[in-house]
């Protein structure tokens, strides 16, 4: 897939535009996805703190587009961990997916995502259940 | 905590009242969630499926209110593991959360997710960081 | 699967055989295994406590058996996540999986171990690929 | 650490000894570890292929010393997830962990294992709670 058409393909989702997700760069070894902050993503106020639930969406999705940009087809996500490291907060995130196994069956990517700083904020990784 | 309480604090979260989540029931044994669907929740359209990161901040807040009903002060999630069964398709979903464990670190909760058929669509577990 | 095939099968692996697994119940619902101490599982010599591989191979074992046990033929793990609650020291130990959801291509299981107070050790998940 | 150091503290525990690992390399960012092949590692004596728990086993004190490598002090491992990708058969396996974060309460390292052609055989992260 061209990164023209995996764009496309990211936007057809609502969720993801909600989000705001685009992507930023991608290639057979991996691709890079930008997210922006919004307030409603907020899970405690007090710091403020990004919801972790949001913070899976964007690992489980770039994980995902991992696999389609490296030419093979996806069909849905069997299962994802996501390990968090730090809060995100009021900050543009960067989300890094790279493949780590692609199978017959199941395909495996790694996620990890930055904040501005570059500081890491959450890592993990998600099991996608291939076509056919 | 009382029901009222974790309904209240449940509601802080900005992201929570996007989701629209509520507390059905709650004791020291399990929390029962209520997420009513919306259409930006969409990942695929043409099915419509729900997004995997949704399911997954379900499971995240269902797990971390299941630790906080049962009377034990947890205050981030450390990492979520996340199964997907089945696609959630217009329809409200419920999160019924149970203790796994109990820490003076880390808490364990398991959670699963019903569509309104009572199908499994989802389930997962959660370590959260305990205070101190 | 009646419990004596199964119980044939569990033996057929040279690594079952040197855990000492044998199955103590099975059922459409889950199944219970047991498991001896052995001194070359231990990982920390000052408690002493079990290697936590030793514990994820029990919870990989019991989950693949709790599938077959309820009658649906899986080939291999796709992946499993274990969480420690307690360390395991000098006694035998309890597994007891249940199933979460059989699919098509993966079934999933839940399995928890006790030790000889009941006192819950360790939990986790398989995921199974499902033959055909 | 020294490497020396490293070396002996692997060996402490017998379940170590029994898998044979040996640290073939170490520094703060890696360490290497390699794993021979014995026969009563076997799951599936039909192919035959090494048990997922021992594999497990690999990718958990693998992670468990990339971090004391790295210089910092954990005592037990929190949680691992393991994603089996090939079977391994009478081969010596080679595991890399490098360190994803070290946090004060909980580090996380992710671990690759491959057989003598190179090919990833297994793959997955720890979670390990820290001293203190």
């Amino acid at each position: 897939m061209t990164p023209e058409l995996l764009e496309q393909a990211l936007h057809v989702a609502p969720f993801h535009q909600w989000l705001g997700v685009s992507l930023r760069e991608s290639g057979p070894d991996g691709i890079t996805i930008a997210m922006p902050w919004r307030e409603e993503m907020i899970s405690n106020p007090a710091l403020p703190a990004m919801h972790g639930g949001v913070l899976a969406a964007l690992i489980d999705l770039t994980g995902f587009y991992t696999v389609l940009a490296a030419g093979h087809v996806c069909t849905s996500t069997a299962d994802i961990h996501v390990d968090y490291h730090r809060p995100a907060s009021r900050e543009s995130l960067t989300a890094r997916g790279i493949i780590v196994r692609i199978g017959k069956r199941l395909s495996v990517a790694e996620v990890r995502v930055s904040g501005e700083t570059g500081k890491l904020l959450a890592s993990g990784r998600g099991a996608y259940a291939m076509k056919g």
